[in-house]
């Protein structure tokens, strides 16, 4: 898979991506190390909860979300290098055996007035296996042109 | 550690917390399963990176901001309920070694018009062992009321 310049880049381009299953283990294992809320623990006290059963911490799928960006085909040039990140909404539970897809989509391109460089508004969202979706961020990277003939890449 | 009301909320109202020392292992571990670009797994490869050096992957410094919130004084009653996160900002590479340190501010705190409980606005922020920002986020909470004497905990 080539990389991506901002010259790529268009607002309104949606580029799809590769999938991840979610399993209990996991959805438990990541929360013991980061998020160790009991609804994200255990099924007994998850059953009690607001959340009416065992659901990801949304950083484990916030970062799910960074796996499958990383592994799609939206590559740009040097890497995801963020400049920061807005609007993370969680709108439904991630559930144990939940299958998650993601989809880019470019908002806004703005060149650099100096260099030969830009950045690109995007907005990544992950669906479950039955379309809903569950997660969406706002992030804004830093993209570089592509180099003229002869320039050394970035 | 009692829990927190919304009624216990003003703005201004600042908590401390826990720390982290993060190493190379749990740099390394993490970005192998959520974010595998070359500067968050190895050493050389991010010594040739815009990062001049291994550091961690933005995520794993979110999602240790959200265990250090987790295992701190601010505790909602009912867990952290979040509505949404925004600004979420990294201002320095967070490097192995260094000692992360939680600070959480309320912003702003809204009482719903109808039902006992509300939403607060708060900034959490990591600070490293030199006293610098490394990361900060702003998210919205629900948080209930205290409940009246004889009325059931939420």
């Amino acid at each position: 898979m080539s990389v991506l310049y901002l010259d790529d880049l268009t607002p309104g381009l949606r580029m799809g991506g590769p999938s991840h299953r979610i399993d209990a283990g996991e959805i438990k294992r990541f929360a013991a190390e980061f998020d160790p809320q009991p609804f994200h623990l255990d099924e007994a006290a998850a059953a009690q909860s607001a959340f009416n059963g065992l659901s990801a911490s949304g950083w484990h799928t916030a970062a799910l979300c960074m796996k499958l960006i990383v592994t799609s085909a939206f590559k740009p040039a040097g890497g995801m290098i963020g400049l920061g990140v807005d609007e993370l909404r969680w709108k439904m539970a991630v559930r144990p055996g939940d299958t998650l897809t993601i989809e880019t989509e470019v908002l806004t391109v703005t060149p650099s007035q100096s260099k030969p460089r830009g950045t690109a508004r995007v907005r990544h969202a992950l669906r479950n296996q039955d379309g809903a979706e569950v997660f969406s961020m706002i992030g804004t990277i830093l993209v570089p042109m592509r180099p003229k003939p002869g320039e050394k890449s970035p």
